[in-house]
């Protein structure tokens, strides 16, 4: 039971994760559950919401013996811990299938101070925080393909860092939100969307990892874990300020407009990519 | 996000479904839909919580195409209605394993009214609603081992009918409740252990189902989604009568004294029972 907290609202968030599709069979069950709290900690992030606890079902494989349980729940209590998130109830079954976990996080808002998708005005810009493509990136090296020297980008894949910190620059400055889990240019649609608007992409504004050669596929990939969102003209220099002063790089890439629909621009001219958001290509 | 509702504190509770497990591969999906989601609205029911909405986690298997979806949708919205229950929200995957389901219902109880399953006093009496067995030979008729004319036990094991009309009468006159999902000893037994207490069945008092012949089997298995609860001595006439003006047979079959642990009668004389709880048998 979850007593009600005066000039709170509740956020919900879900996600599941399926070994073999979101993660890698070989991946260490501690950064699994790290990991599955982490991507709906984006989530809560998002909507600038505080974390207080989740609920967690957990399909354990047959491969799943004691220790890997107990790698799984050492992961669970250390995030846990780091991010004052308590374990407040859920189920746990046995599947012949791959390991499937889903979590369901609540988190606190002040009434009325909820950023949500649907909030983005015509004129509004479109900013970014961090890095995109260090998600897509981190896959490539986990599975080899890309040199990986200090294994930064897998551990970004493996460990990615909910922007958490953002939560009062977005509740101040921001008029819609999202996490970037689909992909950067689906999720900017999906502001665009929910807002009722169109919104314009300006990629070579979109700040990559140096030396990225596909920035097709970066844009397009998911698991960033970074926050896309809408500020006003007038507020976005002050966004870009707060996070600087927290150490996040906030970046402009676009603007919203009247109509419908995602415009992707290369130094002006129009250039078309893919629009699909990631589809788990393990 | 759930807004605040004034003067009442949010129940959770979360129950998976996995296909193999808890559901047979040929049982139609809009009624495994429906499972789901009262399987999880008996939890609420034994907590006399009010159904709000939920969030729910589809691991599709690669058998599931459209056809399958949609059946499973519209079993969803069949209850949805029937429960005044909102889908709030919820991730959707691929799995290569079986189909996996996760349900995180809320509900809504007056603050304060929560029905725990740690509140039963010693001289307390021990209830239970309705007939226990009928998810045991559910089962057992689904798989063609018993005769069941008309499928009313092979349709309480597809459908079972969570208890939520004796909310009211819970809250008046129940000390604890528990829904019987895991067995009814192993959950009297729940209620006894959260309450620091013991425990007595009268075995014998046990309704059951006519003509049932393992009647050990019944009380250990599960699936029953009654509600096993525990009321004062002056309380518990009020509460069975409460329970049939709602046409609900409420049955007293035991107590509650200081100690721990579970002990069985039969006509008054020690029985011992297998005491595992329900071990999905599939």
């Amino acid at each position: 039971v979850i007593p009600a907290r005066a000039g709170f609202d509740l956020v919900v968030t879900t996600d599941a994760l399926v070994e073999g599709v979101h993660f890698l069979p070989d991946d260490p069950l501690d950064l699994v559950a790290r990991k599955l709290l982490r991507v709906n900690l984006s989530d809560l992030a998002a909507k600038a919401a505080e974390p207080f606890g989740y609920f967690l079902t957990t399909s354990w494989s047959p491969r799943c013996g004691p220790s890997e349980r107990s790698l799984f729940a050492k992961g669970l209590a250390q995030d846990g811990e780091a991010y004052a998130l308590a374990l407040l109830g859920g189920d746990t079954v046995s599947t012949p299938g791959p390991l499937t976990l889903s979590a369901t996080l609540l988190g606190w808002v002040p009434t009325g101070a909820l950023v949500k998708r649907s909030g983005a005005r015509p004129g509004d810009r479109l900013l970014v925080s961090g890095e995109i493509g260090r998600g897509a990136l981190g896959l490539k090296a986990r599975r080899g393909e890309i040199e990986d020297p200090g294994g930064a980008f897998a551990g970004h894949y493996q460990l990615p860092h909910p922007r958490l910190e953002l939560r009062e620059a977005l509740r101040r400055h921001a008029s819609a939100a999202a996490d970037v889990s689909d992909g950067l240019v689906a999720d900017a649609a999906h502001i665009a969307d929910a807002s009722g608007l169109a919104v314009t992409l300006e990629l070579s504004a979109v700040p990559v990892p140096s030396g990225a050669r596909d920035l097709a596929e970066l844009l397009t990939a998911g698991d960033d874990y970074e926050i896309v969102c809408a500020a006003s003209a007038g507020s976005a220099a002050a966004l870009i300020a707060d996070a600087a002063a927290l150490g996040v790089r906030m970046t402009e890439i676009g603007g919203f407009e009247t109509g419908a629909g995602v415009r992707t621009l290369m130094r002006g001219q129009p250039l078309e990519l893919p629009r699909s958001g990631f589809q788990h290509p393990l």
